[in-house]
């Protein structure tokens, strides 16, 4: 009777080609299975080259090594994020520098961004919130104009597009200079834990190779390029085993079937709340007209968080599961503590208000009728008190 | 007809979890297969904490963390040793210092550390090579003398002890502050990719699994102890799915197993060979009085580095596929110019003049005594030109 808010999704495959890594005798990193799932989504999406991780995480950190970030650098990012997209920067010494949501949608609010910009500004690292496209044109322009990097975190945007003026669309993680996904079980498509690193500009892909090899040239030595492969550089254990990259390649072939599932059910989400929205009760997600809609998070704004807490309590008695979402990060102990406090309003909305509704491939539409109708019931309720 | 130098050997039951993991519906990591691996390990060896990583070299980028290594800060370790041993801390801005190897053992001479602490120095990190355990009652009280952590890199070293002085047998990875294993590939046990770290001393548990969870105190939410998970601390995604916990637990299960055979297999070696030590024309491994064999490893000395690469040749011309091991760090090029040349005359030699022979469960007694012969026909062939 109970509805979960999330629950993975097989193709069957997984198994079967897990136990093919186990029968070819490798199953530790960059072997076959990884090379064929970097190359589906090079080839999927033109993006120039790929690097399997162990998690959206490490692509970051992958992100920040490869941009040599260093103390007293700055990182631009939204405050409405994932702990990993500060992280990562944080580990190299980098100072953040958050930036607020904009008012219509959590993304980071573009037209704040120059105004944060100083001399010791390295990157920017918009976040393509629920799989739905920052403005990336403004984006990067600005990066352009004071010669920054831009870092895509595309953590939920696997599979969703940027259209730019030209009416040109262009894949999420295929326009920045560097751009990390995740395929963490909550995503469209999982490896249980697991990311992908994307490089775009040529420059970096020889010492990603370096540095996701624990710092060492062994790529080329597999290449016959070196005789030995040495210490050259900095770096970690970013490869996944050949089992994660079987696992995930199961999941790539089902790709198009996931997100077309998820999109109906995306669909008749909003469908069902629109009545809700129309009578200024609760907001819905708005998809900018620069961008494609992945399905990957059904949520709405409620009007504050006493409202929201009571709905998800609410919906628990009535066997739904609905999940809050992030703590804005310039609020957090750790960097009021490193970096002093701001107020970024837009942001503490959606941390207070946001609410994520069960999302995932199996859930059935009657599911979904049944999720807004209860969100409909307890609004009915409220106003009746 | 070809003899590998290793090859994963399978428990029977890997697939049965993955597919029990995939049917709770939660392959992220921190699941209930992550504990139970870990509460076998704690139960097993007696480790206060453990929690399972992504990889070895993640266990000991997580210690790094832990210890807060900082910029200027000298940590001391062999130079005989695999990257990540160094890259972890060299991360977090440290100057590694490298110290030879035993002239009986490629291990760390324990008789050099004390000459190499400053004021700076804040870690020595003894490497148990080929699972065979450094002196560490000697470093230990040197760690204790001078106030210093110990990091106990136990890559290889599962199911191995140390017997103190008293007599009293310790597991390696149960002795200094804190220690890393891995179960990468090539290990007795394997998950593909993978690792743990043990936390001996109290005091860092808690930091752990908050910097293993990303920075975050979700452990404690989890536990119902917070209302919501915030940043509290830089930290990263060191967690493995399910997946590979699932993978590991299979691999627990037949570990005594597993080590009975490799020892098997490690006698039969040295048996086989002794002829040739007595001959002063290759040196065998020696396990020290306060050491046990975890047979994870088989290696020779040759005599230089153009016999060993001769010898290599001649073994795989016969298909046997044989590999020499770790080039010194402190020659690398990125430790060149980071830091300079040194020489380290020990470590120097079993870069050039130690070889590993193929070395896994399902190797036949009859393969050993094959690759044995090999070698022995080599040196007759050789000293008759």
């Amino acid at each position: 009777m109970n509805i979960p808010f999330c629950k993975p999704y097989y193709s069957g495959n997984e198994i079967k080609y897990i136990k093919k890594a186990m029968r070819s005798g490798k199953l530790s990193g960059n072997g076959k299975i990884t090379q064929k799932c970097q190359e589906i989504f090079e080839n999927k999406y033109q993006f120039k080259k790929c690097f399997l991780t162990t998690s959206c995480t490490d692509a970051l950190e992958m992100s920040a090594l490869l941009l040599e970030i260093r103390p007293g650098d700055e990182v631009i990012m939204p405050s409405y994020t994932f702990v990993s997209t500060a992280n990562a920067f944080t580990l190299r010494g980098a100072k953040i520098v958050f930036i607020d949501s904009r008012a219509d949608y959590p993304g980071i609010d573009e037209s704040k961004i120059e105004e944060s910009i100083t001399p010791k500004t390295r990157a920017i690292v918009p976040v393509h919130y629920a799989g739905i496209a920052c403005d990336m044109d403004k984006i990067m322009a600005i990066a352009k104009k004071h010669s920054l990097y831009v870092v895509e975190d595309a953590a939920q945007a696997i599979d969703s597009y940027y259209i730019g003026k030209s009416g040109f669309k262009r894949p999420l993680g295929g326009i920045g200079h560097l751009a990390a996904f995740s395929f963490h079980d909550t995503k469209n498509i999982i490896a249980g834990e697991g990311g992908l690193l994307v490089i775009n500009d040529d420059r970096y892909i020889k010492s990603a190779e370096i540095i996701w090899e624990k710092g060492t040239n062994r790529a080329a030595f597999w290449r016959g390029e070196v005789d030995k492969y040495h210490w050259v550089d900095i770096g970690s254990s970013f490869l996944p085993s050949e089992i994660t990259a079987a696992f995930l390649l199961a999941q790539l072939e089902i790709l198009e079937e996931i997100q077309e599932r998820r999109k109906k059910i995306w669909s008749c989400y909003d469908e069902n709340l629109q009545n809700l929205e129309r009578k200024n009760i609760i907001r819905l997600p708005i998809i900018p007209k620069y961008a494609t809609n992945n399905a990957h998070m059904y949520y709405i704004i409620c009007r504050d968080v006493s409202e929201r807490g009571a709905l998800i309590a609410y919906l628990k008695r009535n066997g739904i599961l609905s999940v809050f979402h992030y703590d804005g990060l310039h609020q957090s102990e750790y960097y009021k503590k490193i970096q002093g406090c701001r107020e970024l309003p837009f942001c503490e909305k959606y941390s207070d208000c946001l609410l994520r509704l069960p999302m995932f491939y199996e859930l059935k539409l009657r599911d979904v009728e049944r999720v807004s109708k209860q969100i409909s019931r307890f609004y009915d309720s409220n106003r009746k008190k």
